[in-house]
């Protein structure tokens, strides 16, 4: 049988487990070119929850489907001349244990690397924050980079890939555990904590030479004191807006908007790393390279079962992870 | 006697001729190394009714001040070994007939070129308009270059400047006069009247081929549009917030910052002309020379005497000008 996560209804405030069913479903044949692929494991991102709430990079997701996302499946039956039985592949066919799929859908991967890195730091989180930093953020040695959600998937890889560029890195969290986590485990030179009072303050203490260049994975009020504080001429990787997906309703933007962009010269950048294609190949080598070398390390915030998927998202969006979520669906020698 | 404009109240709302006060006061004498500025002509913009709101590239202004502003001024009386009688010079002395300067405090400009275009075409808003046009936005010829409050001082700039780059340029003013003078007059190939109803819908039919390049005067519920409606990849200039000036407390931001810059993989890039300084020799000699081959028209909005400063604030505010606001407080040959 095939089990999947089906999301079944639009939520109202914050996810919960009543949006989504558990359903079993034969396993499905492919047709003419097609394959069948064995799910190992998927990837969390605050972008599934967003994908709810409104149009994103994709239309507006409606309930009464199987939950989509990103995952690394090994093919079982192939159908195609293309792909291959046992080939790796990463799929966007979300939480199930099997799917099929054409290979217009898929992008073939690395069968000799571990699915976790695959997920991991070679995949979208490890990419995005490699892209952010390096082609939109471009940091020069010696600049500060201040960081937002420092202890989350993509915040905890660009701490690590700021320090690799020469950067002071400054990393935003919330609580002192995590605060701890990011300066002593993942590098940062000083952690600020949000939950704390007087963010504006602690940022300014942390930062006694200025920002310049802030990497933001959450939009909001984060956004809004940094906007203040952030040096003239700075810049600004808008990554992820996390602050305002997990509600019905997107929020009015931060306050000062554009003025503060227009008084101090700053420019902020949004992109998707889906707007790359060479440069990926670039971002993998080197991530690769300095995992090897031991100058990046993958912290992973690691689930186990498909039963687990809605408790990963739902414990993400409460910001209970550190590193990057996956869930573990089967073995990946199966 | 010198007459004089106070700034005395902070407006609760909209400005008004109640936040000044007109005074006459002795003329003032020059200490050793300063000299005395006889003021020809004052530049208005919407930055003046700004400095009152709140904090921007200068502190907060203060009521109880002689109220400040751009002028082109003629030296009448000099104890500097730097400036001479007879010079012209650009102060920030506001609105008042004569003022007290040291070097520092001015920019001394040509005065073989007419006081009018000192403080228009070669004055803040066309050095503005034309840094943030080729310096900030980069258009490529066949672009579509969208502008709003494009009949205003900087936007009836950079139109024109638009078409010189080879854009396609589409200009979006209030009410169908408006529309009407960008298009015949200023040149813009379309007009969009954010007046009428629905917004999106005329940019749309507007930019067939969808907005490149936005450059933005008003920030506010246009912005919050043109970022529903810019295409993937778009590059937003924000030059101005006029849409938040005239108003007691500002506004949050445009609903869906910083999410719309994320998916759509948009830049927004803020700047004043202040951090601009070799450039704008550059500036200065292209926009004259496409002034004196007819390729760059002057449009100015003259009110003539002292007692007019207020009234002509006021009018920008509500949006009753056409091209660069000037005050004319005595002839340029006196």
């Amino acid at each position: 049988m095939n089990r999947q996560w089906w999301y079944i209804a639009l939520p109202d405030g914050k996810l919960g487990i009543e949006h989504f069913a558990f359903k079993s479903v034969p396993v499905p044949e492919p047709g003419a070119g097609e394959f069948l692929v064995r799910h190992l494991a998927l990837s969390m991102m605050p972008g599934n929850r967003a994908w709810m709430q409104r149009k994103t990079y994709r239309d507006e997701l409606a309930p009464g489907q199987v939950m989509p996302g990103r995952a690394i499946g090994r093919v079982v039956k192939s159908r195609s001349d293309h792909i291959r039985e046992g080939d790796f592949v990463e799929t966007q066919l979300g939480w199930q244990d099997y799917a099929v799929a054409c290979p217009s859908e898929v992008i073939v991967r690395d069968k000799a690397k571990p699915v976790e890195h695959l997920l991991g730091i070679l995949g979208s989180s490890g990419t995005t924050g490699y892209l952010g930093l390096f082609h939109v953020g471009r940091p020069r040695a010696g600049e500060t980079l201040l960081i937002s959600a420092a202890a989350g998937g993509i915040g905890s890889i660009v701490s690590q890939l700021g320090k690799i560029a020469g950067c002071r890195v400054v990393g935003i969290a919330g609580g002192p555990e995590k605060c701890r986590w990011i300066t002593e485990v993942i590098g940062c030179d000083e952690a600020v904590d949000y939950k704390a009072p007087d963010l504006a303050g602690q940022i300014r203490r942390a930062c006694p030479a200025g920002i310049d260049l802030f990497y933001d994975n959450t939009g909001g009020p984060i956004l809004e004191t940094v906007l203040g504080e952030i040096k003239d001429g700075g810049r600004i990787v808008c990554c992820g807006n996390t602050a305002e997906y997990d509600s019905k309703v997107p929020e009015a933007g931060p306050k000062g908007l554009p003025l503060s962009l227009i008084v101090k010269n700053l420019t902020m950048s949004g992109f998707t790393q889906m707007r790359f294609t060479k440069e990926k190949i670039e971002a993998h080598e080197n991530l690769w390279r300095w995992y090897e070398q031991g100058k990046l390390k993958a912290y992973y915030h690691v689930m186990h079962g498909l039963e687990q998927a809605p408790a990963a998202l739902i414990g993400m969006m409460r910001g209970e992870n550190r590193g990057i979520v996956q869930v573990i669906v089967a073995d990946g020698t199966n």
